[in-house]
């Protein structure tokens, strides 16, 4: 008898650390620091609140079911400014809006794999994408880090075969925080198009990448939809994780399969939601270009303040988006060490082995620190915090 | 190559339908009726949309994650009304909250099945349960009809195989719209139980059930978890279609595994429709009382009326929760017939092949009226519609 779906794969990551902190009590002067989410903890804006209320109390169209593949105007919207952002040429009908961003990439696995098909992801990879291959019959092919956590696609050809459909990468990258830079992104479009396979990119935080300016040339392709599958969250640049709101922007041809799949699991993303990301999209641009420099602040200081942990062993070896992501100097592995930082230090990250299959080097040695809900008091504190620690 | 998951299975039956208004237009005295879908088309009531303005305005948390499992005060609530209404014990541990009642359905099957496996349905079924077993690898066991569309466990025991892993009612069901007999539930329960099987039982409709006090006893059992799993939707008794809001009720391990499912593919289920149908819960029995009334009212509207299209050699099949399902008396197949009176008298329904494999004969001569969203005048003008076609 084969395991079902969900035996298939392991229990979320992120609830198994949070029960780390049953029965653990922390002195008053060394609050818990919590540095294992990678979301924001404040709603959003009050002018976007009282737009929501608004929409709520006045827009009948919102509390009924709506388009499988999502509001028209919202999908228009992307697409508009994407085809500005990106230079390229994007239509309506090639952007969907998902539940999530989870389920953008699950809709897409399930356009792209059959039962025992494979898919190359690099790591450390975001767990969830593990997860749901693991739940859809799909071998994950991990891709060992190339230099300075950016994947090599030359190393990614050697792992084609035959059953591979799709590589998938995270840019700017949960969790190791680094930027792909364009020339990475293209390398791999190219692999994944002379094999006939898809290139998934999940940009849930690009609106946090510090460079200006079009992270890659990729939708500037006037080909883009024969291989590329572009993932995105509202969740992130306008505090609506509570509402659960993503996009997939591929062909149209795919997206009439990712229909089968959105109505079949959750008939139509909720309508608030979506109402709710396009007025951030026509009205926040202000504001989340403030959102998005304090993030970069809050990078600067991790960046800054490192050298601090460097003297003590540590390395930096990614730090962008939501996230810094560390080597510490110790000789236990990092899911015992991250059990103990919240005993010993009240700080609660993730241990690079929930990122990394055993079987690539690195994932012990390793700890992902989410920083965007601290700011340089709470990063000084953090690491004044680790320096304690010895070895 | 095999055919990926999306490919395995057939495009949403409710667009297919609603491509069948393309181009066509309806004279001023004879506009749509739209009698396809299960949907109420009115918003929520205005005591609703303004506790849900406020929260929007005022609970911060109605903007984060929350848990996977969904609102703990709405779990325990569903858990304590569960068990009055139901004569059983059902502890909040039990419960767990969805984006929907398709994807609490899309969650059981996950923690059910492996690629291979079978599960049973009676036909006529609804489509999208079919939709996922197709996406999930599993085959779709249909069971013929018994009696008044009432399924029989004693057909049913003669599909099980070694590969059954659940069988799958709906009551009141959709499309059939009668209610299923606490006795045949029980029965079903029995069979299960014996092959160690599960039953789910989808529940959507249950506010709308004729029936006084508990439809059935499976809940009195203290042993059901280990066999029932129950679907619930908040959509259709609190017009909450467009918030996705639905529940699963398991055993405590199951929603272990169910948890994996619901994180990986949505992460949690949006916090202003949880909280909405929380208040709801709290706030609307006597207005439910009187939609249920409504819907009992058009019921017995349809019944009433009926004898002027038996005379035409229409039969009543089924009649209940939001729906009549029919027998026509055409030489045509449902298919083609519900096209041609989209054009010949501007009434869109959907055909028995989309609830029918063409391997269990009535498909071709049945049809589906969703009647919730037509008053009695409504019915009037489609009974004097459909009495006009001439066989």
């Amino acid at each position: 008898m084969s395991l079902t779906r969900t035996a298939s794969t392991f229990a979320p990551p992120v609830m198994e650390a949070r029960r780390w902190l049953d029965g653990v009590s922390h002195p008053a002067d060394r609050p818990l620091l919590n540095v294992s989410q990678a979301a924001p903890v404040e709603p959003p804006p009050p002018q976007m609140l009282a737009a929501m209320a608004e929409i709520v109390l006045n827009d009948p169209e919102a509390h009924l079911y709506g388009p499988v593949l999502g509001l028209p105007d919202l999908r228009a919207e992307v697409a508009s400014r994407w085809s500005a952002a990106y230079h390229g040429k994007l239509d309506q009908a090639q952007v969907a809006i998902t539940s999530g961003c989870n389920q953008a990439f699950a809709a897409a696995i399930a356009t792209l794999c059959a039962e025992g098909d494979e898919v190359i992801i690099p790591a450390p990879y975001y767990f969830n994408h593990v997860m749901w291959l693991d739940m859809s019959g799909v071998k994950t092919v991990p891709l060992a880090p190339g230099s300075g956590l950016i994947p090599d696609a030359e190393d990614a050809a050697r792992l084609v075969t035959p059953r591979t459909r799709a590589i998938a990468l995270v840019s700017p990258n949960n969790p190791g925080g680094v930027e792909y830079p364009a020339d990475t992104l293209a390398a791999f479009r190219d692999l994944a198009r002379v094999h006939g396979l898809a290139l998934i990119v999940d940009e849930t935080y690009r609106d946090f990448d510090s460079r200006t300016g079009a992270p890659h040339d990729l939708f500037s392709d006037p080909e883009w939809d024969d291989t590329l599958i572009q993932l995105y969250s509202f969740s992130k640049a306008y505090r609506l994780t509570g509402h659960r709101v993503g996009a997939i922007i591929a062909s149209v041809e795919r997206l009439a399969e990712v229909e089968k799949f959105l109505d079949t699991v959750t008939i139509c993303p909720n309508q608030i939601g979506q109402r709710a990301a396009l007025w951030g999209m026509r009205n926040l641009d202000d504001w989340l270009a403030g959102e998005r420099q304090e993030i970069l602040n809050r990078r600067k200081a991790i960046v800054d303040g490192f050298p601090k942990l460097a003297a003590k062993g540590w390395e930096l070896l990614g730090c962008g988006a939501y996230f810094a992501y560390v080597k510490h100097p110790f000789d236990i592995p990092s899911d015992q060490l991250a059990r103990n930082l919240v005993k010993e230090i009240s700080v609660l990250c993730l241990p690079g082995t929930m990122f990394m299959p055993d079987e690539i080097e690195g994932g012990k040695s390793q700890l992902r620190i989410a920083f965007a809900n601290i700011d340089s008091d709470g990063i000084t504190d953090l690491f004044n915090r680790l320096a304690s620690l010895t070895p």
